[in-house]
């Protein structure tokens, strides 16, 4: 957690009312809301910027993958989706006068670092992987987005919520997931590890050290993993 | 050229006056007609299919392989501009109620062997490919298009002659080869060894098998490459 110097505010998070909102075209996930952390919009923006164009890259590695034509043109739309994000958040640094490399470098040593401990062995591990963790990313960031300045925050949670093409990234997982069951057992624990080191980078990213112990963000991560867990039963595998 | 079955009527090709066209922001190259081919429509619309869904898998793949923010940006926007076409084309080959996976697998072993040996050793050399070989190849089917049904030629070649992100790929091999010049001469000569493999596929889709023993392509095999000629010219390398 040193690698990185804090950049909320130490005020304790509140769990609001979880809300629900579509996400892609077959589920729906809780909104957290975390109205008293006030991130800092450069830090925030950087690393949601960094995050969705690594989104690109592992969804860009991964039509080549794929050998079906189609899975090739779901994986590619979802590529195009993070990149128009990652376009949305790198226009918001732009439009406060900041530099969108220098933003996203000062972020990236630890979402590099995460991007490389959760490639997967194979392209299925790097899909599920990419379902995880940004589901989970997505889900903290929007809810982050509700303690931005009233001039950002709305449009960033907005940009968030878009489609990132997730329906066909389901459509893919449970494919494969049906053709071999072991492989469902097999994917199951390996979402349980990517939990683990996508929840260290929540936990770095909201910064707890040196507030209250931790203890008043556990809500928020309750609900972060509650619909992770949707997500893994929605594909029949055990979270 | 046996592997293909033939797919172009037989008569000549006869070249148009050269046209030119915007390509990208920065350059124009000439726009060659075979107005006196008749390709099969669902031949070509798989091959035009399947081509830039090859281009989607390479600059995709080439987006995690640059370091720099901005060249994954440039990288996965020229992705996304191929997907676009990719799609286009996809919906064309719907509208004449035949199954692009079908038009798309027919023509497949062709064009993936082309894909394989023209993938360099490294991204900068893959990229250089992809900058000659779609310039070839878009410059042939654009052509081409001027002699599909008119209910179709028109529409098609506007999508192919729509902007493919080139500029910002020349960018990043223009900084790259004015680091190192020696590169460049390296460059030239794996250029060349591109133009030959991508002249291969060119010819197996003109099909000259069969008509007159070839000669007659020649005027128009010619424009492609001084087109070529001027894009590595616009690189600073000898084509």
């Amino acid at each position: 957690m040193a690698l990185v110097a804090s950049w909320f505010g130490r005020r304790g998070p509140r769990r609001e009312t979880p809300r629900l909102r579509a996400r892609g075209a077959r589920r729906a996930v809780t909104r957290v809301e975390f109205t008293d952390l006030h991130p800092d919009p450069e830090s925030y923006l950087g690393r949601a910027a960094r995050i969705q164009l690594g989104h690109v890259e592992t969804l860009g590695s991964l039509v080549s993958d794929f050998d079906r034509f189609d899975d090739k043109e779901r994986l590619s739309t979802a590529a195009g989706l993070a990149l128009s994000k990652h376009q949305g958040l790198v226009a918001e640094i732009v439009r406060r006068d900041e530099d969108p490399a220098e933003s996203m470098s000062a972020v990236a040593e630890p979402i590099d670092h995460f991007r490389r401990v959760t490639r997967g062995a194979t392209p299925l591990e790097t899909l599920l992987s990419f379902h995880v963790t940004s589901g989970l990313l997505d889900d903290l960031f929007i809810g982050l987005s509700a303690s931005l300045p009233p001039d950002l925050g709305p449009r960033v949670g907005n940009l968030l919520g878009s489609d990132a093409g997730t329906a066909g990234v389901v459509d893919i997982l449970e494919r494969e997931i049906s053709v071999d069951r072991r492989m469902g057992s097999f994917l199951a624990m390996w979402g349980r590890r990517l939990v683990g080191d996508t929840l260290l980078l929540a936990r770095e990213v909201v910064d707890v050290t040196g507030s209250s112990g931790g203890e008043s963000v556990e809500p928020v991560f309750t609900e972060l993993i509650a619909a992770h867990t949707r997500r893994m039963d929605a594909l029949g595998l055990t979270a």
